[in-house]
C-alpha cells in the first residue's frame, strides 16, 4: 500500500522538477510513485530517447500548455534521490509527452505522490546507458 | 494512504463529468485523487488555459475517441464539491488533452478514485483567477 | 486501499503486455489497478474503437517512442485474468494513445500496479460488444 499520499502544489513561476525535488527533500521522501500531476506550464523541455545506449533528443515548447498527466517515481541511486517523471503536455494545437527535463509552472501544478514503505532503487545499466529500476 | 479505492463505470450515453459527480455524491466522497479513467467518448469539449488570470479557449471533438488517461482530484471549495479532471483523448488521427469540460461516454468510462482520509480544499486564487488547491 | 503496490520492470526486447501478464501470474494478481507505466517501446500496435458494437482499427508505430503514461486494470472474466491497458506513446514528432495491443520494450517499462482486496470482474456486454467492468 501507499504508506502516505502527498498532494501538493508547485506554484506559478517555479521550475516544476525542482519544486517536486524540494518537496521530497522537505518531507524526506526517498521512495514513492508519482501518481499524477495536472496544471499548466510554459517553457517546457522534454527528452525523447532515440538510440541505445542513452541517446536523447530534446525539444522545447514555449506554451502555455496544459499538464494533462504525469507518471514516475522517486528512488535512490547511490544514496542520491532520483525523481523520474514522464509528462504529457497539450494545447489545442499540439500534444507531446516525454521525459520531463524542465518546465516553468504557469497557473499551478497539482502533484500527487504515493509514498512506499520499501525502498525503490536505481542502478546504472550498461545496456540502456540509463539509471534503471532494480525492481 | 488511500482509505478506499473506488472503481466504477460511467455508462454509454451518460455525460462523463456528471457521472463522476453523481458517483461521488452517492458515495459521499469529498476528498480524493482521480487516479485514472480509460474508455471512449464522443462529443468531448476540452478547455485550454491561454492567459492569466483564468482565460480559457474551448475545443470540441466529435470523436469517437479513446480515453487514454485522466488525472485529477475531488476537493471542497466553500463546502461545495469540486471535481477537477484533465483528460487525454486520442484516435488514430488526433491526440489532445486538457481540462475536461464535458464528454459523452461512447462504450464505457472506467473510473478509479482513491479516497483520502483528510480534506482537500480549494480557494479562489486572485493571481490565477482559478480555484487552486490549498495543498 | 491498495493492499499491495507492485513496482516492476519489463526489460528490453520483451513484449509489454506479455511481460505484465507474466508478472501478474507469478504474483497471483487477479484484481488491481494499473496506476502507471513509463519507459520506451518500439513496434507498438494500438487499437482505436470506431463503432459499436466492438469495431476497432489498429495502427502500428515503429518508434522508438516514449511511454508517457498508461492506465488500466487487472480483472477476472469467467475465471480468466484480463489485463486492460490504455497507453500513451510519444516522440518529438508524433503523439498517440489507445488500447495497448502489443509493443516491444525498448529501454525499459516501469510498471506500477495497485492490488485490490476485492475482486474486479468483467462480463461480455451485448451493447458495446466488449468485456466491460461489472463495477
Amino acid at each position: 500500500m501507499f504508506t502516505k499520499v502527498h498532494v501538493f502544489r508547485v506554484k506559478p513561476g517555479q521550475e516544476l522538477s525542482s519544486g517536486i525535488a524540494h518537496y521530497c527533500q522537505q518531507h524526506s521522501i526517498t521512495s514513492g510513485v508519482v501518481i499524477g500531476i495536472i496544471g499548466s506550464v510554459r517553457n517546457a523541455r522534454l527528452n525523447f530517447l532515440t538510440e541505445l545506449p542513452g541517446k536523447y533528443v530534446s525539444q522545447e515548447y514555449p506554451g502555455p500548455l496544459e499538464i494533462v498527466s504525469a507518471q514516475g517515481s522517486v528512488a535512490l541511486k547511490d544514496g542520491e534521490r532520483v525523481i523520474h517523471v514522464h509528462i504529457l503536455l497539450s494545447s489545442g494545437q499540439l500534444c507531446r509527452g516525454g521525459h520531463l527535463a524542465e518546465a516553468t509552472v504557469f497557473s499551478t501544478a497539482e502533484v500527487v505522490i504515493g509514498e512506499l514503505g520499501w525502498q525503490l532503487r536505481r542502478y546504472a545499466d550498461e545496456y540502456t546507458g540509463l539509471n534503471e529500476l532494480e525492481a
